[in-house]
């Protein structure tokens, strides 16, 4: 743990721990073959989608709806359309959190920003047809008892509305994280947590698994939601411009308030130490005889460079 | 119908043509007792969204879901949450499509739209949490067969993403009616058909209805749709600034294809007739018996002055 923690920040910590690469591909090859526009007018707009949506990146939310179903006993192939529309609402929420009138960044994951290569008006809309598309997704193609489905769908929307995404985006956005007795961990909750947890939460919410396993699965995706805050905020201070895809310290330059911000990088390392324990403890709770696909999860969100 | 028509554009013509104002009242009631922010970091959010969804009209599509539920011989009460949702939806377009990136307007039912009183990026993430919560609504508070629920809700979502109102903002924002053999009608079944379509077809899928009867629905949802529109680009050059609420002229100013700069204002008037006349025969078709409601709200669609 102390060695990883030291690597924290270096592209090496990102090597030294493992990653469920063969869950990355799966998502990768349902992402890559997904098609959105039967219309030949819209097809302009699917190039804007699958520009922002093929970018690359971890595929830690799909990833981990995927290894929570390995988890269970099932076969994360047959959770591969919920997983992806948890990747489409995380792309949509990418694109508008972009955009100039919110944080105005004109690089992500090295490439310029869906409103740079587009134009806002098409990024804008590339957004809504994102989210969209992920609710007809899963509602389409996601097989299972449909009670079960609708319920798993419901979180969904509830954990990326005013509650969730969404309000945490705009808690964000009027800085209002300091005022209002809102604080930093429930900001994150909302803008981070509530997706991270979703991705979980929703695989658990389509089978058929005992109330008190769900609560603790809450309580370890909700600790992996802040740990994932925690190094997001570390890394844009320590990180380098390409291990980051975009400019380094962009949360300073906004002003927004951070852990490192408010504790320091020094206190908001051992933050993040101290949430990876908390998140592993949890996840040793919810699956006794071991997750090995989600504690490496856990171990490489807590040691990624990027 | 050519009294009702002469009359087309002016402010007559719609008190002459009644309007099931019983299920508006059901439905503004509904709205307004809607809340959506548990969280209170996000109560200047729900603030934005309520803003723009009470700021009233006629709430054409959860009254046309409404009516068809009356019509098929249920307590239209029995669908609000699903209304509700599909104007929750429409608001979402308005606060979006008003945005300087795409439509730029400064009013919208003759006050200031959503990112004139809050800003650009309040409006952004207000037309994105109204989509969210309109989601949320309808599968946490909509009764019915899950099965059924899913195929509505599914429906509403494809009917607002690429291959509907989302997408047929697209092609709006970036001209491509006239190119790309897209056409106006598929412009406008993409943004504005689909969406009042789903208004009815929603309540039929959640419903016991025969496919040949949803079909003959589809075909009145569908001329309907097209009606709305061009009365719409009528409007746009007929209509006054305070029946509008909102500056006449702003499709030419946006030099935007319309029925009227496609075929003139007269050849637009006599599609409008038609149109009409082809709703009305397939309602007719769809329910022998009469619906008086639906009636009421095709005759008002063609008469509307706002």
């Amino acid at each position: 743990m102390a060695t990883t923690h030291a690597r924290l920040g270096a592209a090496a910590g990102e090597d030294a721990v493992g990653y469920p690469e063969h869950l990355r591909s799966l998502v990768e090859d349902y992402l890559i073959n997904l098609r959105f526009a039967c219309e030949p007018g819209a097809a302009g707009l699917e190039e804007a989608m699958r520009y922002s949506l093929l970018a690359g990146g971890k595929r830690i939310r799909p990833v981990l709806a995927l290894a929570t179903a390995r988890t269970i006993g099932r076969d994360p192939r047959e959770v591969l359309a919920l997983a992806a529309a948890v990747e489409l609402i995380h792309t949509f929420s990418l694109i508008h959190d972009d955009l100039p009138a919110i944080d105005d960044d004109d690089l992500r994951r090295g490439r310029p920003t869906s409103h740079k290569r587009f134009g806002e008006d098409v990024a804008i809309l590339a957004g809504d047809a994102l989210y969209a598309e992920a609710f007809r997704l899963v509602l389409r193609e996601q097989r299972g008892d449909p009670a079960r489905l609708l319920e798993a769908v419901a979180e969904l929307a509830d954990a990326t509305g005013v509650n969730g995404m969404v309000g945490g985006e705009y808690i964000d956005v009027r800085d209002l994280a300091g005022k209002q007795g809102v604080g930093l961990r429930r900001l994150h909750r909302l803008k981070t947590g509530r997706l991270i947890g979703a991705a979980i939460e929703c695989v658990l919410l389509l089978s058929d698994v005992a109330a008190s396993t769900l609560a603790e699965f809450r309580a370890f995706s909700g600790e992996l939601g802040v740990l994932f805050q925690i190094v997001d905020d570390i890394l844009d201070v320590t990180g380098t411009d390409a291990e980051l895809g975009k400019p380094r310290g962009s949360d300073e330059r906004h002003g927004k308030l951070t852990y490192v911000s408010q504790y320091g990088l020094q206190r908001a390392r051992a933050m993040a130490a101290d949430s990876h324990g908390r998140a592993r403890a949890a996840l040793a709770r919810a699956v006794p005889g071991g997750a090995p696909d989600l504690e490496q999860i856990a171990d490489f969100v807590y040691a990624r460079s990027s």
